[in-house]
């Protein structure tokens, strides 16, 4: 379900502050890293939730950085998944 | 050393057709994957060459997508670095 511009505001107070929202409809997060290796890890474990959760956010990374994107395409916009999702890789 | 445009437009007709120049400094290819566990193995292809070849592209992936951007920072623009790992994505 949906979730609606309240219910994220609620959600996203409880996350690490460096979750953003963006354009209303997705939450972003990046990350910095020492090393490709350890960029390389972050982003493996990351799949690996993603497998274990069945949800699937969009990663983008290069040397040092990682940025994730959650939104649920089914509806449209962001639902408890994405912040499950997210404070699973607060965790981290 | 920092690529021609001519010397650009020579490598890029070499490599696949999927690999589109953008804002004349980077050259970015997109791939399909019909599940999860196929992009992440993917992606960790790329991972090792990049640490093999200690250059290290852009990778933007999501369920079934990857997008692989190359570029190299210290010209601020296309090297032979670029090109020559371009060419062994392609025989993935």
């Amino acid at each position: 379900m949906k979730l609606t511009r309240e219910q994220i505001q609620m959600r996203l107070s409880k996350l690490n502050m460096d979750w953003k929202l963006r354009e209303g409809n997705k939450i972003e997060r990046e990350f910095n890293f020492d090393n490709y290796q350890d960029t390389i890890e972050f982003v493996n474990k990351i799949t690996g939730l993603a497998e274990d959760e069945n949800h699937h956010p969009d990663i983008q990374f290069s040397y040092g950085k990682a940025k994730i994107t959650l939104s649920t395409h089914e509806v449209e916009g962001l639902s408890e998944k994405d912040f499950t999702l997210a404070s699973k890789i607060d965790t981290f």
